[in-house]
């Protein structure tokens, strides 16, 4: 199963249309429709409206919202509302309500407040799906259904104690293969019973904070199982929603690049992939096109929705800046270029009170539709109702991936030395953004991952190496390709275990290097690395060539000299290893010598500003996507004939083609 | 009832001779009398003593302390010394220990420990208040009451969330009420019983601390609660002791610009107002000039007590500098200058263990007094001799008044957007001292005051609007009044919903603009404004004029030219809005433009350093306060013929007058 | 009892083979002789090993660990391995797990994770060490035993709370005595039953953590039971092991100017002190000099074992830098010049697994004998060999001493007022920079030991002045010798209770002054004290001279021109005082004067980056050690003829000296 079918790419959001009296929903449907919106997202936070006692179920007011956005003709991505517990069922249950990393029992308060683990939330939420299954399976209004809401957090009480260790039971089989895997005998923590483990938290292996931890192998594992609690909440809502409604897709929100699960693992149960994007502030346009490609890398492809973003604010920031005029215009299309078959917004109507008020909305306070940004949502429903279907299941025809790895990520951030600057997403990112400024088109995906369709996989920061990766990266390189990996890759096993052989382990026949020794600095030292003209941080391995050549050495110290980066013939094809973290100009420099052996740089890689992407639609039609981020117009000269499939214009190859500042052109 | 009647200013402050033998009680009673002390402030901390068991009191220290004063010729400020638990109770009864925001219940230390909610406190405290009323009403030492100390700090406690339960049910009447007032409907927190409530800290609404919050309106009433809750234990002691002591005026020290506590709500319940002054390092001097007119305020412009402040340095920061010479005579006219009618000191001898051992006294460890710090505090008591009775009971003519508003203050920082980085106080102090430092005498008074009085109303930062206020301040501009508001000003109603309808709020018409959306940036930012040549910082609202006319507009950025501050006739007067957070040089251009208009410039307006400050006596003598804040002399010219207080000396207009550096002069 | 007696330098570490299938000790021992390893500590945390449940023991693994290593003709620093619980004492008995200051009892994980009150751990523990002397005491390896390990941590728990009355019992012996000590009357606490006494913590007596208390003698003395509780558990284990082993000596690794434990009330209980060097980062060498010198002067000047360092990185820090080539060598040569007989490190392999897994080892995961840290071990390993016994034993002759003292530390840090920002170990470590760098041997002593050898005592931040102290620094000025001291000294008695003279209290009369006030500053604010060329900062005592000549005086402010250092004749001898937080150059120049005065600055004084130390062997021989800190060659000119140990070379007095950069010289 897939996303749903639709005529055009749905537009709207999410509606609370329950915490208003009735006059204000004519005022909101007058407003939608004049700005081309079609599609309501609902019932994310109603539970304590539907069922306001245990034995009390009330579908009075829901039943009114989808019937009337039937009668106006919207559909509706209907929630199951299970994120926000009622206040009934925290008081009844107190078990409900998560204990935290300080293993302090939270009372009742916020949303995303429930313990995984807990049968009484379990129960109640999965008849809570069952019931809006049964009874809206049929809803004409009905497009998809939207599990739970943005699933995370943390829980660390007895209940999940309990199920951490049948997890832990069912995952190791027995206690000396779990005294094996997590090196127990370190420290003295050789486990003799199931029972002697505990959550790892501050009252535990935890000083600190989350990240540092005396046994790297129980937190990550903790990672695990927190992301299978989790899951395991999402698959029994969507075990009873299909018990009634076998058709209408299910997919729950998820949130990027969003370190406390593993979104590969849940991949395979989501009929769609759908996500939030609210960038951080002043994020170059890359991170949040690294979300979108790594979202539609769950699905194989597959197109995903793009199921919240703000038309103006946040509210939840320190500092919560405007999207300029432009901005969310740009931002939308650039969703689109990556994947999106959907473009909705967090939210629709401010909510009056609590937390969000100031949250971005469609419509404000004032309820008015001549603001700026009623303006803008208004004519960018226009614009897409001008796009119909030409880009719904378009699918992105890269030659380059990239490698995302939870696992690596979770490892890498938990370690003790060689430090703790460094952040995985910054080191992915800073490839991806290289990778994608030079105008390739980047798959981002799991390691497990098919990667024969590739000719450039870039594997940075791959701190844990599982599988047959390695033999499968050997590969990608045997027949002609180029693998890249960093510094902080092959370091340990899916236990986060070394291995026992040189660094960087698995990788190191294809990388062709050997690594005995690594030097960290503070943040403000810098490294240089003269071949490239580039500086260096953080951390410096210090590499011996085992076959390699290099390609870029350290300029200081005393490893000066020694390199930085190499390049190992390997089969027809290359393994380059960078043992430093680069700045951006270095790894730009590195990642477009690759792109360029393999014909991969875009037709306007020298225009950082102007952003490419390519959707091939159903019928093969090949759609490029040109997004100029600059607050200026971009002045291109057109690589081949095209027309503009939002003014209909034609640009002959060879002719002038100009972006309008935050302009945004789609070529067929 | 008012202050206690004194021939004199009280001087003196606060003495524990509790702690030392009696032998150095001679000593100090010498030392006293050299330095012209008559007031001293005993029993604040003395509970462990008077009672060192249930059922043990012991008042012989106390009847010794309070004769030894009489025989002196010197008055007592009676404390009744329950701000600090005796260990004994805190054993007895844990449940008076407080339960903090992270809801741990405490165990016993410190001061400022006992829970608001506790019987066993109540019960226990008042029997002491009781006790020393009937003991000491008739004492001939008596000058007043002073229950407790420096009231403030929050419990959690069950005992808490009960009583917060009836407070809400007596605030909100139903939960039908009570869930549209803290728009519940909002991530399902509909609540279906009174139980369900739970007080907000971090085990429930709060996350990163006290300022965040998932519902204001749960913690905007939770401040209100416990505002109310501390007012009960001040109300309970206040009702034993007028049993016994019909006359003696009562008090409790405030601590100024105090957050945690609606000292507005407490006013009535005073018999005068009483503060202690420790100004925050580096404060310019309109910071405590600030809470001094706020002091003043709460009892419709009564004279107010300077209760404690510090005769060197405090010892509580990270870093404790010293009054340097000079200061502290300043910092005492000062007060006097803003309506104080007693200059009383923290501490008189200095403690010789335990946390405040380093918190200057008038006497050190060494008990000397051929010391700096002994010296100067005996001269001032020389000087406030002189000074006799000529400013007791005299009140501040002014015609400029600031809107104070702790609603405003709690709702604004509890805000989730625009900016965590605006803070109330910063924004009051900018406007404050922009009329200050322009000559302005100025009413610091609460949203409810009679406005007839005023020319000018200030209402900076006035985040939430109740009740009849806008039409009060429509009324205050119609007759030829200015009233300026700021951004972030009429957001919210009183249970912090928001308005719907155009920003500001009820404040639009009389302001003449219309915003709809607002921009924040990060605290390095700034934007120009270039008629006022001054620069924005923090928020930035996009100002629609509705009849307003533009003061001064932005100088960058897609909002370049729309107006940053507005000027709106009204009726006789004007309305002005300034929708960023000028710097205080923009601040004080306007400022003075709106004074200038009412002819409130004081004569010494371009001394930004010369403080001037207006106070007239009950016999109609009208008193002006010179205070030469700078290090160097003030050559002024004198605007009129007076007459010096301090030194007896007349000045005729149209001549020099020299301040001394850090010098005063009170002129009649 | 000292130290082993030993034929040469042990030289080894930690080593865990109960980590690895025996093949893997093939590996190490071939490696280990490689390198000239014959020293290893074993059995540090093979609790959860020896012991895998309550009632049985199993000592297979350690038998052959200990067995191989006689076989080897290595000798073995036994662990008692008590400093990890293992998970089932954890789980069987809870309370033996530490509460921690936020009042959290924890659950099991991590190490140092035991209540040092608790019967159980103390059963549990002092078994294990009983068993272990009976089946090693004659154990051919066996050349020392090492209790725990890293002894440290606080725990609050009941049990610690009962001990802690128990403990003041002792000290104080009536509650009167124990009121008056911590001068309870203050803030209403006296105590009328020891059972109303609470550990001071975040729950109590605590805000902003360990260093914020309202009663500092609550602290200081929570502090002192900690110590004395933590010590209990040693000697417990201590009585045991002598019970069947009278001989062996006893130690446990310490680490050096470690603030929660009091070294010195230890160091009796101690047959050999021993400790681990883990440097900050960017530390001058005296840091850990000044360290050594602390650990030698536990056992009045007997040498030490350095039990731990790593060979090339640590991995507990943010930032992990290497150790640079040959930064090793010289790592341990001055730890040999500094009185150390032993070389060891953390770790002689890597562990696979949890923590520790990137703290430097000198064999790596990869098993190799050819990296350069392996390298650099076996050649140092080869430098040890060609030493031999010529340093064992050997003393350093220091005519200078530094009084540290740990009360001092405590009770300035936890100090309110004047200035957070006062580091004891800084203000220390200057003060021994300073003599260090100027070619003085520098006795690191209590403030109880014997002064009379010693022509110099330095007492910086003596804050806490106990005993005689004050008179027998008197008795060193009067025959002649210099005392200094600083500001923050003499300030209070043993139980913080301020000295009711003038400060510096007890010191006055040798210092010649008194001080009555004291400003702080924030800490960017410097002020100039010109005849030093220096700048001062944090605090600025105003010194009235009583008897004391100025030697420098303040720059500016008020008190510009009044003393900053003074010079008081007493006796032959002469009293310094520095009021104020001078710079480096400022603290340089005093000490160099007072070293001048009594012929102390050392040959090489102005090299500083050659550090001198002298040893003096038992055989009389006077060996002086030549480091070079530098990256630089020092080129200098012999001061004496002499031979290097090391290379057997000789130099001439008055010939060229050139020492490589990093170099090392051992001259006789």
């Amino acid at each position: 199963m897939s996303a749903p079918r639709t005529p055009k790419i749905p537009y709207g959001g999410d509606y609370n249309p329950e915490q208003w009296p009735e006059g204000v929903w004519d005022d909101d449907h007058r407003l939608f429709t004049r700005a081309g919106i079609d599609t309501l997202t609902v019932g994310v936070f109603t539970w304590s409206l539907t069922q306001p006692a245990p034995d009390t179920y009330d579908f009075t007011v829901l039943d009114r919202v989808l019937d009337r956005a039937a009668a106006e003709g919207r559909q509706v991505c209907l929630a199951t509302g299970t994120a926000a517990l009622p206040p009934w069922l925290a008081k009844r249950h107190p078990e409900v309500n998560r204990t935290d990393f300080e293993g302090r029992r939270h009372r009742y308060g916020q949303r995303h407040n429930f313990c995984p683990s807990s049968p009484a939330y379990r129960e109640h939420a999965t008849a809570m799906a069952s019931r809006l299954a049964e009874r809206y399976a049929h809803h004409p209004a009905l497009l998809a259904w939207h599990i739970n809401n943005e699933y995370g957090g943390v829980c660390y009480c007895e209940l999940c104690a309990e199920a951490f260790r049948a997890w832990l039971r069912d995952r190791h089989g027995t206690l000396d293969a779990l005294n094996d895997a997590w090196w127990t005998t370190f420290w003295s923590h050789r486990y003799t019973d199931w029972d002697q483990i505990e959550p790892p938290n501050a009252l535990t292996e935890h000083w600190r904070g989350p990240n540092h931890t005396a046994f790297q192998g129980i937190t990550l594992d903790y990672f695990r199982f927190t992301t299978d609690a989790l899951l395991g909440c999402f698959l029994a809502e969507k075990e009873v929603i299909r018990a009634h409604d076998p058709d209408t897709p299910v997919t729950t929100n998820f949130m990027g690049t969003f370190r406390p699960l593993d979104y590969h693992r849940w991949a395979p149960h989501l009929d769609f992939a759908s996500w939030d994007s609210y960038p951080p502030l002043d994020a170059p346009p890359t991170r949040p096109a690294l979300a979108h490609d790594l979202m539609r890398g769950l699905k194989d492809g597959a197109p995903f929705w793009l199921m919240e973003h703000t038309p103006s604010t946040t509210a939840c920031r320190d500092v919560n800046p405007l999207r300029r005029p432009g901005e969310l215009r740009l931002a939308t299309f650039q969703a689109l270029a990556h994947g999106a078959d959907a473009a909705l917004y967090f939210q629709m109507r401010a909510s009056r009170g609590a937390c969000e008020k100031y949250h971005g909305a469609v419509i404000g306070h004032a309820g008015r539709d001549d603001t700026r940004v009623f303006r803008e949502v208004a004519e960018l429903g226009g614009e897409l109702g001008i796009l119909g279907n030409r880009t719904l299941g378009a699918r992105t025809p890269a030659r380059t991936a990239l490698l995302f790895d939870w696992d690596s990520w979770w490892a890498l951030e938990i370690s003790d030395g060689p430090s703790r600057l460094v952040k995985y997403p910054d080191v992915v990112h800073a490839y991806y953004r290289a990778a994608r400024e030079a105008g390739a088109d980047v798959d981002v995906i799991p390691q497990t991952a098919d990667l024969t369709p590739y000719d450039v996989v870039l594997a940075p920061a791959l701190y844990v190496v599982k599988g047959d990766l390695a033999t499968r990266l050997e590969a990608v390189a045997a027949r002609g390709g180029t693998v890249l990996a960093t510094f902080l890759s092959g370091r340990v096993d899916a236990h986060d275990r070394a291995f026992l052989t040189d660094v960087p382990g698995p990788l190191a026949p294809l990388m062709g290097v050997r690594v005995d020794e690594w030097d960290a600095r503070p943040p403000e030292f810098t490294q240089t690395v003269p071949e490239l003209a580039a500086e260096a941080r953080l951390v410096f391995e210090i590499v011996l060539p085992r076959g390699a050549e290099p390609v870029a050495t350290y300029g200081t110290d005393f490893y000066a000299g020694t390199p930085a980066v190499t390049r190992n013939r390997f089969g027809d094809g290359e393994g380059w290893y960078v043992a430093t973290a680069l700045d951006q100009p270095g790894v730009d420099t590195v990642v477009r010598r690759i792109l360029a052996r393999h014909d991969l740089l875009g037709p306007y890689a020298d225009h950082p500003a102007v952003e490419t992407a390519t959707r091939v639609a159903p019928d093969g039609t090949r759609l490029l996507f040109l997004l100029n981020h600059a607050p200026e117009p971009a002045r291109l000269t057109a690589h081949s004939t095209a027309t503009d499939l939002l003014t209909g214009k034609r640009v002959d190859q060879g002719e002038p083609l100009v972006l309008d500042p935050l302009g945004v052109a789609i070529l067929h």
